[in-house]
């Protein structure tokens, strides 16, 4: 209903209209007439009797009619006052375009923030305040105040940034791309691009959502309606915004490496967000979803007529997620039938320069029939026998016939524009260079692959809550937000965790009795709540075969931690056995403002703090999703066992992953937790050194 | 004089002129005389007497006046002939036009070869063949069958495919971007990629010079001479070519990722070529540089009317070698001075979207003066209120006054047209996205970096090359192309190298004898010719304590290489002394079949293996690029010391590259060189082990 009166409105009212040319109050009741709006137009201003022909109300009160939709233009009290009256008249559904509000200040932000009160008391929902309106081509609304109305399409465009809006409209009608829906959401305190993402997602003119965003506030429902979207439609978005992460004390490396951009991008990730980097970007492969059908599997096939773009493009091809396919010899030969000797029939098919546009059109039929072929790119350079208008329409012939998807790089500009212009009205992609040809059909390709994947599954973990409470509970009583390794350590276990067996040994002589109950060799480790890292301040030392090496290194730890952090407290030394470990791993988790909790998995010591390995997923996630996670960094090789090492148990450092996920679900209060080193063996996993971080109240 | 002859003759012969409109031969005369060109031509036809109102001769040989370049464009066989005639003639340059060279096969190369003695022979230089000519837009020489003639400009364009030329030549015509030179290379039989740097880099019209490059024959020649033409001006390529490592075999880890996209981006690199992945990066590169001052600093203010725009540019600047400056308060305080409250006054300044031209003339004015920023990069959204031309005017003119340099993105199409327009004719280079910009702004930074430091200097290194020479004498008396491991480090040692102390025990008992007179914990290694890596088969065991530990490890390791390797031949076991070394690296080279040796550096184990993080360069370098190879890997962290542990002597390690730089230079016959593990200590470096390939003859 509201998506309806929002962008198919029987009726507009603009509060604010103007009579003077240039205004935005006038430009709002022009674009509304300009573009042949076809239900009721009321311009509301006290003044005036008549605005560019149309009869003019003194106020909304005024309009005895049903209003579906107000556009509202005045300073910000009075739009106050205007939501009031819509509130009373009934009027379900309006856009704010009034600047003046949180963008200028404390005052304006104090005007929102009643600007939201009012709309909720009054049920109205509002797209706003500060910004360009919206535009459905379909219902022939321009609700906006932009120069110009992009043609009808398939492309649905948001943007929280309305000079974006300005300038990709500006774009846009030189290119002649067409839209479905344009709307910019300034200051989104009402309807957000949550709210767009459903509206887009239902819209039966809308194939391809495209959004240009900054920031998001409610991360969780972002990425489960993106999901649920982005099944059904290809989401593109660009993420502005420079990344915050460094600003805010941390006290562990899943802090220091989770920024807001890491949550960006698994929130992406998750999702199914195709991201684009840049405004040329985000067209491009719009226009290939827009048009074109999914390939069904990786392989292309690259045909031209000239050798170096078709190097460009197979260089492009192999640095991307796309296969250059070996044609094989059934196809070989049906293109050496017809084909010049010197004509190249390996991938990528070079039908040289002489070529006419039946060369095209026989070499074109024989790749889209190959069974081993998945999609073809079309490449031209304008040489000096080309028919680039024939061409074009024999590309565009098989387009429509083929479930493949084709796209094409006519190169150049004066010569290829007529043939370039009848590829696009009739459906086929054209790109400036091969590059961003294979660029869009590996977007394709990854969307494909995403959509041929189940959502990832969160079944719940076992855990003893009672007891995790109650240590939570203790410590915050005591004013502690860092846990000590003890208490973290009993929460671990509480979710499944082993750790090494341990003993706490207040004096030499405790720590050599601890030692000998155990298994030799033994590590010694200082405990205390004020150190952090432990092995930079001298507190751990490893690999002591004997009693008299651990008497020895727990006088060493004293002496050296009461030198470097003199003032810490000490509890004492932990006495631990030795790990035989395929590998040390690291996971953890931290909470980002906007998505949440935000998971963290790495391979443990220099991996995560010189080479930033690591991998993020937004809870709750699926088993799936954590093994996922593990086999995206870059040292998974060493997971897998190198050179004759055995393989580590990757499930059950999935699994550890999964416990974490579930705390992180449970514990609200737990805003940072990092098990570090996790080592993971041949089989199963044990966790050595734990922190944990609770909220201060 | 061949250049002078080439690019500006005073007369031209075109062997093969047609009267066919259509043709090549009747382009070729069309484009000369369409485009004015003022010297003589002479179309030479055997049967025509006239085309298109020129005297026409039947042979080379009728023309009695002196004739400055002939431009051929008949069948294979008779541009042999062709060029002989030019020879007999004194005709010194040529432009061979047509194909059906080592392009179209076996019997095409052969014509190929002979066109190229034949040339020699004559003293006759020649472009091609199969290539479109070449074109000088300030001696108004059109010597190609291009659909057109770019404006003068000052950029100098060379390229290897025929197809690019077509394609960038429609693709400039339309844009309207200016050339100096504009040159297709064919098959480069004689003239070259060398050739155009020096004359480009010679050409007073031409201020940047663009390439496109597919291969390159000499690979050291091009080195020294784009170093030398790149301090006087910038050299943007695009490198071409499906990376073709892998095809070979190779039998050290050097050898297996030295692939010839390595030795590309070492040779770019060393010689200050800046790299562009698209023909879009090297046009936006190009006019940046054709048209503005190199920065003098990395520091970069953002002038923008909108906040969207700001973000994306300052995210993009984050990302690069740019730096975002922080505004001085003297600035801040001029800024504030006339902007309203609400713009912001921190980079990116926002002088927000009323803004008029003014606004921009002020800003820009006080932030090109600030002394603390070196760039500014102007964006502008076409808001309702902006004067587009107006603003574009303003910019223009501090572009003319400042030394720093302006790059602007005026966002949008329609209605930014006519500003983009004039700051093109302006010399101030528009990007469609702010992204662009800073790309550009960042090549350009890079450039003057690169221009402030000295080029490498390198220094002869010390050597018994005798007895090296001795050594690699006897292995290729015996057959032998993979040294043995008591061979190659002989060799190295005579270049500088030293190794544990080391005795081979073919025994047991030999074993615990060797090691008795070391120092322990001991190594134990199988030596055999036939195992390249030990490891893998179990041929190596380390930290021995006892003599009792080596006898059970000497057992062991031949067990294990019998069962794994039961054909290698077995000279022993090498006993060795462990090292204390702080890390573990690789040092080696391998040969490049178009630039010759190539130095690799990494850091050992995984680093190589999994991560790739390794670096290259290609001999002969300095010690400045030996250090920067070391600085340059991402795990360098490592070895300056991380978590309290001692910085790695990364002199030492230095001085071991440069002696491999040496080895490589002195011995074109070793093939690859390794050492693997080159333990680099506290204070020097000690090579463990190593392995050398020499050439099958």
């Amino acid at each position: 209903m509201l998506l309806r009166k929002l962008f198919n409105p029987k009726s507009v009212a603009i509060v604010g209209a103007s009579t003077h040319e240039g205004k935005i109050g006038h430009i709002l009741v022009k674009n509304l007439l300009k573009y042949e709006y076809p239900g009721k137009i009321f311009p509301i201003n006290p003044k005036a009797n008549e605005i560019l022909g149309l009869r003019t109300y003194h106020s909304l009160k005024e309009i005895s009619e049903a209003v579906d939709l107000a556009i509202i233009a005045v300073k910000p009290l009075e739009v106050l006052e205007s939501i009031k009256i819509c509130g009373e008249k009934n009027i379900e559904a309006a856009i704010v375009i009034s600047a003046g509000f949180k963008e200028t200040g404390a005052k304006g932000a104090r005007f929102e923030q009643e600007l939201k009160t009012l709309a909720k008391e009054n049920k109205v929902r509002f797209l706003g305040p500060n910004c360009l309106g919206l535009i459905d081509t379909y219902s022939k609304l321009n609700a906006s105040f932009a120069a110009g109305m992009p043609e009808q399409g398939e492309i649905g465009f948001f943007s929280q940034s309305g000079a974006m809006c300005v300038a990709i409209l500006d774009w846009v009608l030189g290119e002649k791309i067409g839209f479905s829906k344009f709307i910019s959401l300034g200051n989104k305190t009402d309807i957000s691009e949550i709210d767009m993402l459903i509206a887009l997602g239902e819209d039966e003119n809308t194939k391809v959502i495209l959004g240009y965003l900054e920031g998001v506030e409610n991360g969780a429902t972002f990425i489960q309606v993106a999901q649920e979207v982005s099944k059904k439609k290809p989401i593109i978005m660009i993420k502005a915004g420079v990344t915050s992460a460094g600003a805010r004390a941390v006290s562990s490396h899943t802090g220091a490496l989770a920024g807001s951009e890491s949550a960006y991008q698994a929130a992406f990730k998750q999702s199914g967000i195709i991201r684009a980097k840049t405004v040329n970007e985000l067209f491009n492969y719009a226009l290939a979803f827009a048009n074109q059908p999914l390939p069904k599997g990786p392989r292309v096939a690259i045909l031209t007529n000239s050798g170096g773009p078709g190097i460009v493009a197979a260089d492009a091809c192999d640095q991307s997620a796309l296969q250059l396919v070996r044609l094989n010899s059934k196809t070989a030969q049906k293109l050496r039938s017809f084909l010049p000797p010197v004509a190249s029939i390996v991938n990528p098919v070079d039908i040289i320069g002489d070529a006419h546009f039946d060369r095209y059109d026989n070499a074109l039929k024989v790749l889209l029939e190959a069974s081993n072929i998945d999609a073809v790119i079309v490449l031209l350079t304008p040489t000096a026998t080309i028919e680039v208008e024939e061409t074009a329409k024999v590309v565009a012939k098989h387009a429509q016939k083929t479930k493949k998807p084709i796209l094409c790089s006519f190169m150049g500009q004066l010569q290829v524009k007529k043939g370039v212009n009848y590829l696009k009205k009739h459906g086929v992609p054209n790109y400036l260079c091969p590059e961003d040809a294979v660029s869009a059909l590996e977007r394709m390709w990854q969307r494909q692959h995403w959509l041929s994947q189940p959502l990832s599954t969160y079944f719940p973990v076992q855990a003893d809550r009672g007891r995790v409470r109650y240590l939570l509970e203790m410590a915050k009583r005591q004013g502690r937000f860092h846990l000590t390794e003890t208490e973290a350590k009993e929460i671990l276990m509480a979710y499944g965790f082993s750790f090494p067996q341990t003993k706490l040994a207040r004096t030499k002589e405790d720590a050599v009795e601890a030692a000998k109950s155990m298994k030799f060799p033994i590590v010694l480790k200082v405990v205390s709540p004020n150190i952090s890292h432990k092995t930079d301040v001298g507190g751990v030392i490893l690999g002591l075969e004997t009693p008299q090496e651990v008497e020895e290194a727990f006088e060493e730890i004293m002496l050296k931690v009461s030198e470097k952090v003199p003032k810490a407290a000490i509890y004492g030394v932990s006495v631990q056995e030795m790990i035989q470990e395929v590998k040390e791993t690291i996971i953890g988790f931290t909470r980002d403002s906007q998505f949440g909790p935000l998971l963290m998995f790495g391979l443990g010591g220099i991996y995560v703090e010189v080479l930033k390995d690591v991998s993020f997923r937004i809870a709750p996630i699926g088993k799936r999703e954590a093994l996922e996670m593990i086999r995206e960094i870059k040292t998974y090789p060493l997971l897998r066992g190198i050179r004759g090492e055995p393989p580590a148990d990757v499930s059950a450092l999935a699994e550890g992953i999964l416990a974490l996920n579930q705390m992180a679900l449970d514990f609200p209060e737990i805003v940072e937790a990092e098990i570090n080193p996790f080592l993971v063996k041949t089989k199963g996993c044990i966790a050595v050194d734990a922190r944990l971080t609770i909220k201060k109240e």
